[in-house]
């Protein structure tokens, strides 16, 4: 069975990543997302093993010890992170798995796996993504204005992912990471060994 | 205006690159066929600048003298090449050209334009191929022997090329190379400045 493949996703706040993510992964079982691990406690609604697997602070400082976090952070006292193994488990059943992250570990995932997939997602326009943000209609403009700036600066690590999609239409976007996924299902590397597997 | 690309393109004989190449052209005027040049005769029915450029060997040489060929070969005493300048006239309006070659010319053009997309179309294997060169039903069996051992050596360089596409149907092998024309299009490389240049 050919491996699935790591899927960085990454993009600022409002961009629509989500929505986006969801129309690519409809009706396709070859896709799934990752699950983080986390060591802040599990909140009403959530379920260990679905929106995170809930550890505690030892078992977390224990997976990075012994190197078996893809990538991990700190926010406010606790740690998040992705369990390498997970992960792994999913590629060698041939699932391919979307990481949607932020750049720092986004770029931690890319010094680690080189045959992962960057793809970065981005505003059709700065003025677009603000008109996101405010569209909302729940984000006072202070902050939004915050969150713009953030998003600016996050843009300026799109090229440091191997693909960048404008995000113009849910459509459109989808369907570029669609053609991506092809496309690198087609490169050499990946194919080379079943063309010698059939003769 | 967004460059195009230069798409090399290659594969055995009888792998079915023409047929599937006219499909992915098909209400494409985005991407033309590059037209060699040669030092060969012309013959009835062939059109100067639309089959090849007829040119003679001093011609032929000088433009190999100021490195003016993508790529070049002789073959039964005549040479056989691809022109630069006329390539990057279509690339600078936006077309993105197909130059459909065998492997040292690929090669070549590789070195030479590290931008371009390389692709290797491959038959789902060499029982099939071996059909398809019978099939064609005016091949006497010793031609087609040699022809498919030839394909075998190709076939041995498809890794030297980003993609390889397996030919098993004509509109899945299209279906593969317009993702990767789309999937190259997402390529954080071509797109920043296009960002940069809506903010």
């Amino acid at each position: 069975m050919k491996q699935g493949r790591i899927i960085i996703v990454s993009g600022p706040s409002g961009v629509g990543k989500g929505t986006v993510l969801k129309e690519v992964m409809k009706d396709d079982p070859s896709l799934q997302f990752s699950v983080s691990a986390t060591t802040r406690t599990i909140r009403p609604g959530e379920i260990d093993g679905v929106h995170y697997y809930f550890i505690d602070k030892p078992r977390f400082e224990a997976l990075i010890a012994n190197n078996e976090m893809l990538e991990h952070a700190e926010y406010a006292g606790n740690y998040y992170g992705t369990p390498e193994k997970a992960v792994n488990d999913a590629l060698a059943q041939g699932i391919s798995v979307i990481l949607e992250i932020e750049v720092q570990g986004a770029l931690q995932v890319m010094r680690r796996r080189p045959d992962a997939i960057s793809i970065f997602i981005a505003p059709p326009s700065f003025e677009e993504l603000a008109r996101r943000l405010n569209g909302r209609g729940d984000t006072p403009p202070e902050v939004a204005a915050k969150r713009l700036q953030i998003a600016e600066q996050e843009c300026r690590n799109a090229t440091k992912y191997q693909y960048t999609i404008i995000n113009d239409t849910v459509s459109a976007a989808a369907a570029r990471i669609r053609a991506i996924l092809t496309a690198e299902a087609c490169r050499s590397e990946y194919n080379a060994i079943q063309l010698e597997e059939e003769e």
